[in-house]
């Protein structure tokens, strides 16, 4: 599957969900809002990794991973509209443009986050004919990627504590997402999910590093939302604790653990190579060349 | 099944759902907020109604219309956790305590009505291998009556538009859960659901037309949350409309409605007796007096 090919698949499934939940007869502005919430997108990363790892384990029945690859990507949104909203970061800018409660206001952000979860296992139920016990697996799985204990939502959790446990906050607030992705891509195609999750941790802390890399390097203009936010909101930040060329070199080893990472698989060869090129975009070149 | 039975296993469930997302490893804060928002309940009203249609249609995997019933209570909880929040109702007192986001913050109430919707969307998945295709078609009977386009978000995104369809509006933020719940109890015991939806709708008008009574006629203490709200924020009221008798006729055709819209099967007739037992609980007793 080429990565044309994969982002066409994940657009795809991202479209057809939204034009059922937000068609004619639903309430204009939610409607609007849910649909600027998903697009345009950024670089769909997660639901990426998704078909990338349902592709490595034969993908013998596509519409069940483009729905976890779908439903993946919707919850990041949803999380996103949530995070941005007045009582959190009250952020006014997201991907370079109005953040949604900043364009719609807060109630129909709140109920647009509210309406993106429900439809991201919406569509993983939709596409369970295809085959019921897997998508049970792909639901639960994704579930547990978000919800309580360890998903995203008791990520975001850990900063309303007054003394945080510091690792277990961070695998919740990116690393499990990422690892559900991944759990989902071997779900989906039938594969058991466990083995997977390890690879989506790893790669979740990449991202959180080139994250706190790009925070202090790179311009609003190229990151599309606010720069210098870690500092000003207290949050740890990798590059304030090992430099840029440290943070560069934990970047990097954490995808060699990623990629040494992949369970046996029919496609591992072809996946250890993607994952080092999907990991590659984790910053823009600019801020690559000056990390390297 | 007796309603002391019902009543148990609803609680149950709720409790190990609770248990499994909020245990030792979870952030404190919100998982004692996802405690405060489902427990103590209400009256369980539409979990009772989710297992009276499962006995109805045979119950024959009980794990699976325990799971149904607890997923629609947690997606009402989290419901009234986001509704009562500073941008909506701003209602500082629920169930006749204080309201989870003025006992435990803006944030964490945010967090714990996502949390919650997740977490019901996971007790399905959860219980899914059951009966993997029946769990599928109760995790979208659930999605739909609490996403968009119908569901309860869809209603509530109606009072921020300009000029709301008023149908729409009332279907959506009553009716469609207690159809969802109507027919997941269907669903969850491997009957078509579909042909439950008119009687969870009927039901859920009527206890829409025993709140406006509520709103107008009952106390706060007896109640358990503020009175006078629908005057207080301009929302339309079925007493101001029919006055007191008017609606309590209305109440009564729209439960009769209902008992004749249970479509066939094993337990028509004790499900028949048991909706008009449970709809006699609408309204508190002194209020019945009055609209008597």
């Amino acid at each position: 599957m080429s990565l044309d090919d994969a982002a066409n698949r994940i657009e795809q499934a991202l479209r057809h969900a939204l034009a059922r939940s937000c068609g004619r007869s639903a309430p204009p502005r939610i409607a609007a809002a849910m649909q600027h919430a998903v697009f345009p997108g950024g670089q769909r990363i997660r639901p990426r990794l998704t078909l990338s790892i349902a592709a490595a384990c034969g993908d013998d029945v596509p519409l069940l991973s483009a729905a976890g690859a779908a439903a993946v990507e919707l919850l990041h949104c949803a999380s996103l509209v949530h995070d941005d909203m007045p009582c959190f970061d009250n952020a006014g800018i997201r991907r370079g443009r109005p953040s949604v409660h900043a364009a719609y206001g807060e109630q129909i952000a709140l109920l647009s986050g509210d309406g993106l979860i429900v439809l991201a296992f919406e569509t993983v139920a939709l596409a369970a004919a295809a085959d019921p016990l897997r998508a049970a697996a792909l639901s639960g799985v994704v579930a547990r990627a978000v919800g309580m204990p360890y998903g995203i939502v008791a990520g975001q959790a850990w900063e309303s504590e007054p003394s945080p446990d510091l690792v277990a906050y961070q695998r919740a607030k990116t690393g499990s997402l990422f690892a559900g992705a991944s759990m989902a891509g071997a779900a989906a195609a039938g594969h058991d999910a466990e083995p997977w999750g390890a690879l989506g941790f790893c790669l979740g802390e990449a991202y959180q590093v080139a994250d706190d890399i790009r925070d202090v390097l790179c311009s609003e203009a190229e990151i599309g939302k606010p720069i210098g936010q870690d500092e000003a909101l207290g949050r740890p930040n990798m590059v304030r604790e090992l430099g840029v060329a440290g943070a560069a070199r934990r970047l990097k080893d954490l995808v060699d653990e990623a990629v040494a990472s992949v369970p046996a698989c029919p496609g591992q060869t072809v996946l250890r190579a993607e994952i080092q090129s999907q990991a590659s975009r984790f910053l823009p070149r600019e801020a690559s060349r000056v990390a390297a």
